[in-house]
């Protein structure tokens, strides 16, 4: 193996951040040399911060000491995990410093010059990068991932965008891992549904449709379709599972959008890329899936599982989704976006 | 007090018989003097057949034995929890010799000639009993309740007709106390979502169309809105939630929809009822209610309720609802319609 | 009724402050009249702090303003379910100012001048007030209750003594309300079990021999027996389990044991206190009770339940425990505490 | 590779046969070449029976035919993880026939000329099988491995074995996956603790004895130690966690305790099993571990994890222990005991 690019995490104490190191351990283009977490944290081993995974602590960073978020002795590209107010001045100044920042964070997602990736659906938004550069004379760049929901929900539209999109209704049940470390208290969740996980449906409603929509000269021209959500926490660890509504303006069939979500793939650059699935969204054809203990952890959780396509008598047609919202909706998500970042030649 | 009327039980022994059991151990107007179940518990001491409800085992009915399903010594009045295979016949049976049954079951529910009853909602469906006497030589007859996800959905649409009603997409998370006991299996639902619950969307897209419709010279006409319906399993033990986007013929408003809601009542004689709440629907301002934990046993089950009212941008407005699926769901609209048959004069 | 006597509460906001409201909303003697929390929340409306428990939120102290936790217009009896940090000085503080203080934190419990109380067990303790009130030069004081898991466990046990109580090794299942609120976090518990509470088996290897131990001449001289606990977390919401084995210096049976158990009771005044149960021990027969889910809330909540006696191969007996930890573990006790100092004269 | 042996499994429906067919899908010495279960699936393609599994459903046995429970056709080595009912029976025929049954099943584990193994504890007891032979003129045999908790209690107490073990007290919380599918039914166990599992304690008090005793001359000397067990079911889906006091005749210490842990291995023969973890015992310095949600995969799930040794005031030390149920107390278990069979040079 040639020698690996080293990469920094910011965040790397919180839950997306562990997942992230957890990930990159045995990474065949990234190497992890540089971990920083708030100021509460910095200055110990990173061994000795409360791990949150089942997955076992990696080794690899185990000698590392946790760093100030201060740009200077981390690498070039930095993955951030940030929680979305200390991310508003850490990642432009590192960006301005000359860092590429890969982002997990909600922050600038919508900022119109800051590319909102899904590899296999948008690639060539990441152009849009050129203009920030540009427009902010940044030498770096910020780079991001929508949100976990809508990392799935738009993997499960793009390929029916060829039946004229128009309108979405959709519910979701998220795990509490998507509220990260202490998070969502077990007095609220554990045998209940809490109905309400603040400004999650303004995302679903609205990142899905900037992922969607189409680059022009500098630019990404929002999809037109409506998307309304309602967005529910439920008593499951890992994994979101979605029930949704299409509205086509297409006529078509079960057999062609199964057909369309089977045959869905990146560009040959994304599908080469080391944690691209093969296959990026799984249909599975048992009437009871797919479900989050079943499903969560296959595709090493980097696949959108989707079952039980059939007729919505109110809109077109009706599915259900599943990802892995703390792997294919976070860190596996960025580290993607980072892999394209090099395939790219961005790095 | 006046001397209560004696009730007999069909499926005593189940989750739903005996929450009816239960909730008639101090009711002002029923006794329940017979119980009766399949053959492998008929013979036994109600008070020996194990118990699965929190709330404490009834003592005045510890002294039954529990009988064989067939008429004869039972009362007139026999409330039914039986499943749906041996309902086919045994509520028929009854039926025939002279009984009123108020049944929980599915078998009967959308026969034409059966009344489908929410007593605040469409209580002049009863009329439908005198067609079924009629039709069938009985002396009896069966009245029915909808299915539990079907009873909080149509009384939160109920009140919205009068905004011209015309498309529904609603998904349910839905609790494992609706699959009575042993049901579900916990390693299915443990920490988990299952997407499908058999037969429960054909119901939910169906039943409440029943009840929302009108009664014409002796049959119901079913109301002309389209349900979709996604349901879905969750580690709740008891209260259904749902999450539904409505679209309505007549502008209206946020303001307006909530008075309609809290300002729902049935007519004089069900409010008067022993177990009619005095406001069947209770909206919740908070933002993240309502929650089963919480709120699903306030108004002592027999409530829904709603919350999270705001516009849908796909269909017009969107809301959650919360009912407790064994007492509003099952048992408890099972008391209130045999409650009715008694205010009506049918006993 | 008669006028009811103004209570306060310490630490009014929180899951222990929530229950004690909660539950003197109805109470014969006691009316909450002011509330207090930290300054987080001073000045609010108390229908404005966010209601933790599935018991409707109660109506009548709604329109009480939060107070500072000063002394001053509180009321002479104080209910305290303060944190302990913040205990350390506040409950003094009120004591010295002339206010009893009944407390379920744990910070002055194992003083040897405060009185540490389940009064059915040794409400002759309340005696050591005296002494406190003397060496401190304090015109109020401070009463206490043992921690959650030690009133079940101690309770259990007092009828032993009669058998000479020589060892105890005891396992305990801890619910998660114990923690307060946001206390445990979803992701550390949901489908686990956590094998360590901090300082809750010092509590419970302690604690105990105080409740169990002999007023004499102004101080208590604690039980002689030796106590064992392994304590751990387990996902349930409400109550405790207990699995006990224990060493007995006289030769005894099975059913002596049970007949201990069932025929244990306070003496006379403290039965006819209003919220002691009439059997403070529910022993079941059953082999697989007691169960949070079926047994906790029984007995208003206010009693232990005990289940599984038999001979213990390795010590003399074994059994199994289980009490509703937020009531008889902690504003149940709390409150019963309150009642003893009334009956005596003490207000 | 050289060619694998040929295996077959009784029982391959359940929970635990599909954890014996998952893990063998890639052993290096064994290759599932038939597979049996009840008449009720016997005729059926493999992969149309459920699969229970969060781990994929293997590809390699998708194939296969699912059999009669006869002899005949099967392969010489055949695991089997048959209900202890059915077990009385074909187990026998099986030996009878020619065929070595390595068996999870508890029907014959107490027989004195039974095998009871834990590799790396008792591998000497092996011997066991030639007078069962003898005995019952088999040319196959059985042999058998213990009870789950019995597995993770006899690996933690064997090199206790050292310091004169006397008594034991364990509690245990365990996992709903250890009754199979369906089990525990979701409603008995959801937020709940159930203190009782059928058989269980029994199993627990005697078992480890046989594993613990001496080969001497064709038969098994149990140890003399006194083992009391409270056996609860709590609702976690793998792992069973216990909490253990030990009465220890010689003087110790817990640095010499851990070290006997963790420096405590099988014979030579037996490291090198394919399957066998290079330590089986992990102590845990965290105070908070082991947890079934952060340990229980770890070692592959072939590891006891151990952790809290602490003074216990009662008995001598006490500590807590966590093994994955279905794993290393069964599936596992079993496929070990094959391994040592075939280096035994038994096939």
């Amino acid at each position: 193996m040639a020698t690996r690019i080293e990469v920094g995490i910011l965040g790397a104490t919180g839950v997306v951040g562990q997942r992230l190191v957890s990930r990159l351990e045995h990474h065949p283009w990234f190497r992890v040399t540089w971990v920083a977490a708030s100021d509460r944290s910095a200055g110990r081993r990173y061994a000795e911060v409360p791990w949150r995974l089942g997955a076992p602590r990696p080794s690899g960073t185990s000698e590392l000491t946790v760093e100030a978020s201060v740009p200077g002795h981390a690498p070039r590209l930095v993955f951030s995990a940030l929680d979305a107010e200390p991310a508003r001045d850490i990642e432009p100044a590192f960006a301005q410093a000359g860092h590429l920042v890969v982002s997990n964070t909600r922050t600038s997602r919508m900022d119109p010059d800051v590319p909102l990736l899904i590899p296999e659906v948008n690639p060539d938004h990441l152009a849009v990068l050129t203009a920030q550069r540009q427009q902010r004379g940044w030498t770096g760049g910020i780079v991001t991932n929508p949100n976990c929901s809508t990392i799935f929900l738009a993997m499960a539209l793009a390929p029916l965008r060829r039946f004229d999109l128009t309108r979405v209704v959709v519910t979701t049940e998220q795990a509490v891992s998507g509220a990260g470390h202490p998070g969502v208290a077990s007095l609220d969740i554990m045998g209940n549904v809490v109905p309400y996980i603040a400004g999650e449906e303004e995302k679903l409603e609205s990142e899905p449709l900037k992922v969607l929509g189409c680059y022009r000269e500098g630019r990404v021209v929002p999809h037109e379709a409506v998307i309304s959500a309602q967005t529910t926490r439920v008593a499951v660890v890992d994994g979101h599972t979605g029930a949704a509504s299409v509205a086509l303006g297409e006529p078509t069939s079960v057999a062609e959008i199964v057909d369309a979500w089977r045959s869905f793939q990146g560009p040959d650059e994304v599908r080469k890329l080391p944690t691209a699935p093969s296959r990026p969204i799984v249909y599975l054809d048992a009437p009871d899936r797919p479900q989050p203990r079943l499903d969560v952890d296959a595709g090493d959780g980097m696949v959108v599982h989707i079952g039980r396509l059939r007729p919505c008598p109110a809109l077109g047609y009706k599915f259900v989704f599943l990802g892995h919202n703390t792997i294919r909706g976070a860190a596996g998500a960025a580290i993607l976006n980072g892999e394209l970042l090099k395939a790219k030649g961005y790095l």
